[in-house]
């Protein structure tokens, strides 16, 4: 590749932690651009008429929408693999992704994430406590969900890390980032969080500080 | 492949329509179990814990999430393809995946055939005007968007049908169920979604009749 991808991402984006956990695990080095996409530029919107977060600009073409950023890195650089050998086991690890992408996201991170932290940084609003509520009871299930999964694998879509435990990895550490994962609740979780933390993809993230929203001691800390 | 395949679906489900294209697209026979998802049987939760449809079963294994779906399909039988074949244009294809499922969904989908349709089978209450609304503006854009891509490619991710023609005309085919495309608004849209609805794997969905809920005369119609 004659020049760096560039990333133009959120920092507390669990779409955005995705791609940048996979891009550190495939060994490739990128630049960064933080976005304000609740309020976006016009030129962002031309690089993503989405508007949204993230978007890798590579070899002079812009990808967008994480999951296909991820399919990208997984076909461009297949070593480490993100994803299993077997069509089936394939598609239990995308299955885990779309939990994650959309149920985990929808149920819980846009519910504590969204109303405690995104809110008052993009707008000054107050979280709505029934969200927050909603979110926490919510979070419980999911622990238990993921915590299942654990009993019976070592990581979330069998016996070798993927693009499933990147997903997750992802939302949890958002909401980690404002104190929002209880993992007294279960040991395996722990467990498993304890190594992804550890990993030199997980750097980066651990080192991201939300001006004004400083996290909690424990975010960084690999045995919390 | 020993067993037929098992579709568990809802007939106006964007995500199932996708499946049922993708699955008529490579020419897989399946049989159907209409799923009534928003009260979820045990067993059906048995088979996903998400409570989503589609869920497909395939070689004695459960398959969800109709992305990770696609993908399987599309490893399994490449021939026809529905992919492109260059990286970073499957990372196109891949992103307008992205861009219906979620974008399109969320603002059109939801706001449409959510508060029109959906509600109403699922619980009787009424929409909410202001919802119906915002989708019908949004809808427009999404349209233009459309239009754009189709002025520059025959399909939308290429010159190739691929997912996110897919994808683009499950949304799509379930808004025109309940009459709510502007197909005036854009000849290229309608040259687009008229060659889509042509095809064999078209049909089934064109037969879709929701008990109580009627589609307009034009929705079978290959000249609307």
């Amino acid at each position: 590749m004659s020049q760096l991808a560039r990333l133009h991402h959120f920092p507390l984006s669990p779409f955005c932690r995705k791609v940048r956990l996979a891009l550190a695990e495939k060994r490739q080095k990128f630049e960064e651009v933080v976005e304000r996409y609740w309020e976006p530029s016009a030129e962002f919107l031309m690089l993503n008429p989405a508007g949204k977060v993230p978007v890798l600009k590579i070899e002079g073409r812009v990808l967008a929408e994480s999951t296909a950023i991820c399919e990208y890195l997984e076909e461009l650089w297949p070593d480490p693999p993100l994803l299993p050998e077997g069509p089936l086991d394939r598609a239990e690890a995308r299955r885990l992704v779309g939990w994650f992408d959309d149920k985990f996201y929808r149920e819980v991170t846009v519910n504590l994430l969204g109303e405690r932290l995104l809110k008052k940084v993009a707008g000054g609003r107050a979280p709505e406590s029934d969200k927050v509520m909603l979110g926490i009871r919510n979070c419980r299930f999911h622990i238990d969900y993921m915590a299942g999964l654990l009993d019976r694998r070592r990581w979330l879509a069998g016996n070798a890390i993927s693009l499933a435990d990147v997903a997750a990895a992802a939302q949890l550490s958002c909401l980690d980032y404002v104190s929002d994962v209880d993992w007294d609740r279960s040991e395996s979780l722990r467990i498993w969080y304890s190594a992804i933390k550890s990993r030199p993809s997980f750097r980066p993230l651990l080192s991201d500080h939300l001006p004004g929203f400083p996290p909690p001691p424990h975010y960084a800390d690999l045995d919390f």
